[in-house]
C-alpha cells in the first residue's frame, strides 16, 4: 500500500477543452479511516462527458466542482482497510470515488456500494453503470421505443450510443442507424455491433443521408451531441417522433457558441416530442435494467466495448477523447 | 343577392409580411350550385397565424396555398340556395370557406358543417373554433396541466393565449402569468381576464421578470411565439416542466432569420419536455371541449374577446395585425 494519496484537483475552470492548467496533481497523506469508515484504493475511473459540465461555474443537476476540489467522477475502488461491518478488505465498491488514488467509504452515507458478485469492474462502470443505464432507460422509458421503430442515435460509437443501438436491435427496432465520425467508427457499429446502417457526419450532409436511409422519417432519435446533428434529425422526424435529449456534447466546451435547434418547429408540424432526462432519477430501477442486460451479455446479444487509458494522471487526456472523438466505446481510466 | 363573387387569391408568395402584391381581388360569376350542393354567403372569416404559413412554399401540416388559388381560411357562411337535403337556406355553416363572398357546400364532402344551435358565428370561429380548441387541448391534453401548476403563456392578449390563461385559472393553476406586448395588453389580461400577472416583453428582460414572478420555475409554458421568449421560458423551467409548442409566430414572416432555442438543454437538466401539436388531430374530441366551455361561458367564468375588422378586402390587413400585435383577442373579418 502506498503511503501517499495522489489527487487531481480542479486548478482553474477551463474555457474550451481541458488543458494542462485545468487540473493539478496533488499529494497528501493517506486519509484517516475513522469509525464506520473504510479506506479504498481506486482501481478504475469512469470517464463521462458530464464531468466536463461540472467543471463550469454553471447551473446543472449537480453543483459545479469547486476550484481546489478533487475532480468528481464515478469509479470502482477496492477496500484496503475497514473500521466497519459493511465493508471488508478486498471488496470492490462502486460510486463517486473522484479522481484520486484513495477514497474513504462511509457506511452511513452509502455513497459507495459493493459491486454485485460476478460483475467485472469495467462492466460495472460501463454497461451496468451510468452509461448502460442511460442507454436503457433513455431509449425504453423516456423514448418509449416500440417494436418496428426507426431509431437513430448520434455518438453511435461512443459508450452510450453504442449501447443504445444494440438495445434497440434487441428490442425489435425496425431500423437502427448510427451517426458517428469517420469510416472506422461507422464500420464498427455496423459490422461489430449490428446496426443496420451508419452515417459518417464528417463525410457530408447528414440530413440528406437520413432522408435516404429513413424515407418514412425517424420515430426515435437519441441525441448525445446536440448542434447541427440534432437539427438534421429534427428535419427528418416522423409523425409523432420522439427526441430523447441525453446530452449536447457538441456544446460542452464552448457554451457561448452553442446554437439552438432551428428546426424545433418540426415538433409542431409532426406532433413530436423532445424530452430530457437525468439518469440519477432512475436509481431505484437500475436493478431491473441490470438483470435484463446481464442476460443479453451472457447470450452474446450485447457487447461491451471499452477504451482503457492507463494511469490516474491521464484522466484529463481521457476526458478530452470524448470531445475529439478519439474513443470507441466506454472510456475508462485504469488507475 | 349579389350576382358576382369576389375572391382574394394568392397573387405571389410574400417574403416577410403580406403586402399589396400578395393578394389580388378577383371577381367571377357566382359559382354554379349543382346537385347535392348548396351555395352559401360567407359572413365571417377567422384570421389565424397559420394562414401566413400556408402562403409559403414550404412543407407544413397542409399543402401550401397555390399561387392563383383563393386564400385558404376558416369562416362562417349562410346558405342562400340549396340543391340538397343537408342544407337549408338561412342555415349557418362552419368550415374552410376561403377568403371570398360565396362558397359551394358539397353534402358528400361535409367540409362545411352546420353551426350548433345557439352558438353565435363569432364564437363558433373563436372559443368554439380552432382558437378555443387549440387552447383547451394544448393546455390540458398536450401540456397535461395539473392543479397548482405555474402556467406561463405568450401571446397572452391574442386569441389563443387569452383563452389558455383563462382556462388555466378555471382549472386551478397555482399561478398564471401572461407575456404580451405593451402596458395596455398587460393590463387587459390581468384586469379583464383574471391572469395573476403579466410581463410586457417590450419593457425589458423577460427572463429576469419570469424569475422574479415564478421563483420556483415554470411548470407549463404555452408557446405561441417562439424566439427569444421561448428561450427565456426554457431558462426558467421548473423540474419536469412542460413546453407546449403551439406556434412560432415570431418566425412566420422571416423563416431565414429564425433562431433555435439555445436554452433547450434546460430540458435535460430539469427533466423537461417540449411537445408540439396540431389541433386537427383532436377533431373528434371538439364536442367535449365545447360543452365544458359552453358552461364556463354561461357562468361568466370565460370571456370571449374579439377584434372585428369589416370588409372582405381588409382580410390581408387583418392577418398582419397578428404579427404587428395590433389586435387584442380573436381577429375576425366581417365580410
Amino acid at each position: 500500500m502506498a503511503d501517499r494519496n495522489r489527487r487531481l484537483v480542479l486548478a482553474e475552470r477551463p474555457s474550451g477543452m481541458v488543458d494542462e492548467g485545468t487540473v493539478r496533481l496533488e499529494e497528501e497523506d493517506l486519509p484517516e479511516c475513522g469509525p464506520g469508515e473504510a479506506l479504498a484504493r481506486v482501481r478504475y475511473l469512469s470517464i463521462d462527458p458530464t464531468i466536463r459540465t461540472w467543471m463550469d461555474d454553471a447551473p446543472g443537476y449537480l453543483p459545479p466542482i469547486g476550484v481546489g476540489e478533487v475532480v468528481r467522477g464515478a469509479g470502482v475502488a477496492e477496500v484496503v482497510q475497514s473500521n466497519c461491518a459493511s465493508y471488508t478488505p478486498g471488496q470492490l465498491l462502486f460510486g463517486l470515488t473522484g479522481w484520486q488514488d484513495y477514497v474513504i467509504a462511509d457506511e452511513s452515507e452509502r455513497a459507495l456500494t459493493p459491486l454485485p458478485a460476478g460483475v467485472p469492474p469495467t462492466t460495472a462502470l460501463g454497461l451496468f453503470g451510468i452509461t448502460g443505464m442511460t442507454a436503457y432507460f433513455g431509449l425504453l422509458d423516456v423514448g418509449a421505443m416500440r417494436e418496428g421503430d426507426v431509431v437513430v442515435v448520434s455518438g453511435a460509437a461512443g459508450a452510450t450510443g453504442s449501447t443504445v443501438g444494440q438495445i434497440a436491435k434487441i428490442k425489435g427496432a425496425g431500423q437502427v442507424v448510427g451517426i458517428a465520425g469517420g469510416p472506422e467508427k461507422c464500420k464498427f457499429v455496423v459490422d461489430e455491433l449490428g446496426f443496420d446502417a451508419a452515417i459518417d457526419y464528417k463525410a457530408g450532409d447528414v440530413a440528406a443521408r437520413l432522408h435516404e436511409l429513413c424515407p418514412q422519417g425517424i420515430d426515435l432519435y437519441f441525441d448525445n451531441v446536440g448542434g447541427e446533428i440534432l437539427d438534421a434529425c429534427l428535419a427528418n422526424l416522423a409523425m409523432r417522433g420522439r427526441v430523447v435529449l441525453c446530452g449536447a456534447i457538441s456544446g460542452y466546451n464552448d457554451r457561448g457558441a452553442a446554437k439552438g435547434p432551428v428546426n424545433y418547429t418540426a415538433l409542431i408540424i409532426r406532433r413530436g416530442r423532445m424530452q430530457g432526462f437525468i439518469i440519477l432519477d432512475y436509481l431505484d430501477r437500475f436493478g431491473e435494467a441490470q438483470s435484463e442486460m446481464a442476460g443479453w451479455l451472457a447470450s452474446g446479444q450485447l457487447k461491451a466495448s471499452e477504451h482503457i487509458v492507463e494511469g490516474l494522471e491521464r484522466a484529463p487526456e481521457a476526458l478530452n477523447l470524448l470531445f475529439t472523438g478519439g474513443n470507441t466505446g466506454k472510456v475508462i481510466v485504469q488507475v
